[in-house]
């Protein structure tokens, strides 16, 4: 049965490459012996309670073999086979690559070295968070075992001992455009991956009396466990079986190829469901209690993140926590401290730290995680990911921009805002001081997808009351009247300067308006556009590449009105070294003196 | 001597963060009997001569030892005592991590793992292109182990047998916050390092004879040696010797731990300086040949990218072509066929890549490299280091935007202008068809900095006749009047949207001037500013997120000047799943009929 349910996957996935006209059945094929015998025999899965949480988890790191996924649906009956002619097609939930559009997928995968992370994160939650006996199983490819991020995924599990982690790798040897480093050396990837302190298994991917025992051994095993499956691309289809140069083509011809496969089938299999059980939910939800403070006191932003957030650990029982071996610089060492139960340490591997955060939103858990902005680079893709997915995860960027000082360019965000702006459905703050950065790590909580705080390294006075709210997508107007000339906008550490500018401009004669744009993604339009139309010139200060940022968040805000403003940006211009704080900004040309010489330019055109 | 050198080294690093008020002394004292047994003994490099091919390289992979690095250079005689002093000050070389302004600096460092991925390219560079017998060594800290990218620069250098670079590993086993997950597990290294197909060594760091031994071991290796040295955070000064919290500032009594290291000593190292050799100069350049596309005829900017890049191998023996197993798909397989010497498989590992790209740039080659756009996003911090270190690369992203079609948004790259456009002294362009795109390949090789180069899957229709030229920072005027009431922006793919868009108004008698702003940074303002004047409004059209791409520089090149045009940005505003390309561009709100209707609503105004 089972060998005849692995040609049944191979015929469907066939199938769905040819309705399609694209896609990837080569690497189908050669996974499918592999991916019958979970299905038939080891996942435990309620196709009709996705939301179970006593479910296994299933996740094609490779995503492109979405064929076989699919045709695993039909198998277990969830996915009608009619429904296969649909694949990628316009509409269709049935994506060249997974993702979430289908109530069984957990994450959207397609950039390859992804998946086993993520599915760690996920092990993590069942051992340490949720402690259910679930198993996750990933497939990966061979090929992207060359990603470093797999051996960031391979160190985390193994130190972890995710004991409920398999992975399932398709050794055949072929990638996109050729063989691979190791070819079928599945001893290659044992020694490897064993090093990382996991349990390796070699077997033969074709035969499934292998496979059964391998997943049997998976399951008892104390460590984590690698499959390493020897299989043949294409497998089961001469024209294409091993050959080179047929990756993502459909087969040259899907009638024949179905018919060596044995033609059509329709087994249907009974998956094992685990019995159901209810989510669990967080404690009844407290309000959030922030820390509150004076008004005039120095206190950096990243200060007053990190006091938020572990008072909001006790409010919130859902909340976790994750760093990147720098919790002492973003301040998420007080959550540790008084949540240790909650706190996980990912060292310097913002990507692991990043799909391990994916894994616990999957899993119910509302991750807080923070570094350096400027290593919020080194994870982009994962986070770009994360965003097709809609993953709720909280992100935070400590020492942004010129303002960190002395550390020079290497540790200064100065491309973040540019880069969590870009992401789908994203949102972007900045606050200027330590209560509205309170309120709004709190807000960061109630609101949905991928949402990016970026904090500052020195501290700054406190701007604001303990009364003030901060909704996102607002802005607060710090100075106004109705002889205003000029506004000048401002985010985080530049709202200062604008102050002081706008103070220094006021002895001049010259009115100004201040505003506070703390949310930058999304924007104040009905603020900004009123501040256009009153004082007809806008200054926007950053302390950012003038790229993608604030100035550019603000000129979007006025697009489709009438009337444009003349708009002048000041971001840092040059690549800076090292400096003292103050040094830096003056440099940069983002600094009160620099404003009130652009607001002076302005105002005399 | 040597033992006298690692205390001076360690005497003037701490005098150096003590001047600073900043830095990482005990970072440095570390590995400071590392480094003097190095600079003594092993290192060969002409300090007056660091153009001198047959140089050594060293690069400070933990970038934050800083303070011992200069401190060698103050032993090696090149930086005076004296200059210490203005460690980390403003305007000085000796910045807080190590860049470039200073000649002996090969790479900027202090984003950690990423020194050991260039040294393998630089020690690639001298196996299979050089020909030199020069040894690369890199420093790095036992924290940055934990990154993926160290493990593709291990796999990446075992598998190419580097038997010219050496990794010494400072084990110190605190990180910044708290103790690393292997500690002095030396063994732990070995068994991950070995397993890659390294030579590896453990040694006690602070015994000199051992070291020197080593050293021996690594240059007589004929595999990359990776050696794994115990040594003491903060060694020779009690007060912060392996005590945790102290990482990251200046010693509490600096006058105190120099009197405890031996007080201070001028030892000047001789350094063993290679014969001087001429550097390598790229033949004669002869005038780069670009492939010719008749006009009309439909050929992807992909396609036309490698065919450019192919020919241009001919005339430039100093071209070098990177691949990250997508080959086939980038089309740099037509370099790889005519010029297989100076073609590297990378495999899936953007990183590494990247790294190994900067790392024969550093050797004076001048790399291509191409990936899919949207997995640009995986290497971002390497991009961004390789800015701050003022790399000459020319980076290619295929398959951009939602016009790939079926594969879903994992494939596409929805960021990379944004991403690239937000790096220091970058380039961006996005040519529309394959007479532009061949010009352009072949400019970027005559630009300075990161170049980034975005082509189409799709085949699209030849716009340019042979003789049109297209200058870095220009645009096209596709269609003009002096009654155009309406300016149309695009480029790449939605060029051919825009024209469409422009014959259908003027067939409803709305004349449209439309751009082809194949150049988005540096964006050609004087096109943008003039048609701003005349047609007073302005439609963008791009296949990218609406942040950061190429509305946002339409509208930058419009800050400053008085009489702003109203503005309607059009990009994606869906997360895509599959469709065909012409539904994608439909869907995402970019096709000619969602800019007509837009130009309608505009005119309507």
């Amino acid at each position: 049965m089972l060998t005849a349910l692995g040609r049944q996957l191979r015929v469907d996935a066939v199938r769905a490459a040819d309705f399609a006209g694209s896609g990837h059945p080569t690497s189908s094929l050669s996974a499918a012996d592999l991916m019958a015998v979970l299905l038939a025999g080891h996942l435990r899965y309620d196709f009709e309670a996705a939301q179970n949480p006593a479910n296994d988890h299933l996740i094609f790191s490779k995503g492109h073999a979405s064929p076989l996924l699919y045709a695993m649906y039909v198998a277990a009956g969830v996915v009608s086979s009619e429904e296969l002619r649909w694949y990628r097609s316009s509409g269709s939930r049935l994506q060249g690559h997974p993702t979430p559009a289908l109530p069984w997928v957990d994450v959207a995968t397609g950039s390859l070295g992804q998946g086993l992370g993520i599915g760690a994160g996920m092990a993590l939650a069942g051992k340490r968070l949720d402690r259910r006996d679930f198993r996750v199983w990933v497939l990966c490819g061979d090929s992207e075992l060359a990603e470093g991020s797999m051996w960031e995924a391979f160190e985390h599990a193994g130190y972890e001992r995710l004991h409920n982690l398999t992975a399932i790798v398709d050794v055949n040897r072929l990638g996109q455009r050729g063989p691979t480093r190791h070819g079928w050396d599945t001893a290659a990837y044992a020694r490897r991956i064993s090093a990382f302190g996991w349990h390796t298994v070699e077997i033969d991917g074709h035969d499934v009396e292998a496979i059964d025992a391998a997943y049997a051994e998976a399951a008892a095993s104390e460590s984590p466990t690698a499959i390493l499956a020897r299989t043949r691309k294409g497998k089961g289809v001469r024209a294409v079986e091993d050959v080179e140069g047929v990756h993502g083509k459909p087969l040259p011809d899907a009638e024949a190829a179905i018919a060596e496969l044995g033609g059509r089938s329709a087994i249907r299999v009974e998956v094992a469901a685990p019995e159901y059980e209810r989510p669990s939910r967080p404690d009844e939800l407290r309000e959030l209690a922030v820390p509150v403070y004076e008004q005039g006191r120095r206190v950096a932003t990243r200060t007053a993140f990190g006091q938020a957030l572990a008072s909001m650990g006790h409010a919130r029982s859902d909340l976790v926590v994750l760093d990147g071996e720098v919790s002492d610089s973003t301040r998420t060492a007080y959550f540790a401290t008084e949540h240790p139960d909650r706190f996980f340490e990912c060292y310097i591997a913002e990507q692991q730290m990043t799909a391990t955060a994916v894994g616990l939103s999957v899993r119910g858990w509302l991750p807080f995680a923070a570094t350096f902005a400027a290593f919020w680079s080194r994870a982009y893709d994962f986070v770009r990911m994360a965003a097709v997915s809609g993953a709720d995860l909280c992100l935070v960027g400590s020492h942004a921009g010129v303002s960190i000082g002395a550390d020079g360019p290497s540790q200064m965000g100065l491309e973040d805002i540019a880069a969590f702006r870009a992401l789908w459905r994203s949102t972007v703050l900045y606050p200027c001081d330590a209560n509205s950065t309170a309120h709004l790590t709190a807000a960061m909580t109630e609101h949905s997808g991928i949402r990016y705080l970026r904090t500052t390294r020195e501290d700054t006075p406190v701007l604001y009351g303990p009364e003030e709210t901060f909704p996102i997508g607002g802005s607060k107007v710090l100075r106004s009247s109705d002889a205003d000339e000029v506004t000048i906008v401002g985010a985080g550490i530049t709202v200062h300067e604008a102050l002081r500018a706008a103070d220094a401009l006021a002895d001049e004669g010259v009115r100004a308006r201040v505003v506070d744009l703390y949310s930058l993604k999304p924007v104040d339009v009905a603020t900004l556009r009123r501040a256009a139309a009153d004082t007809g010139r806008i200054v926007t200060v950053e302390d950012h590449w003038p790229q993608g940022g604030l100035g550019d968040a603000v000129l979007d805000a006025l697009t489709g009105s009438i009337a444009m403003p003349t708009v002048v940006k000041l971001g840092v211009l040059a690549l800076p070294g090292s400096a003292t704080p103050a040094e830096q900004l003056r440099h940069a040309g983002i600094d009160a003196d620099s404003v009130v010489e652009a607001v002076r330019e302005l105002v005399a055109e």
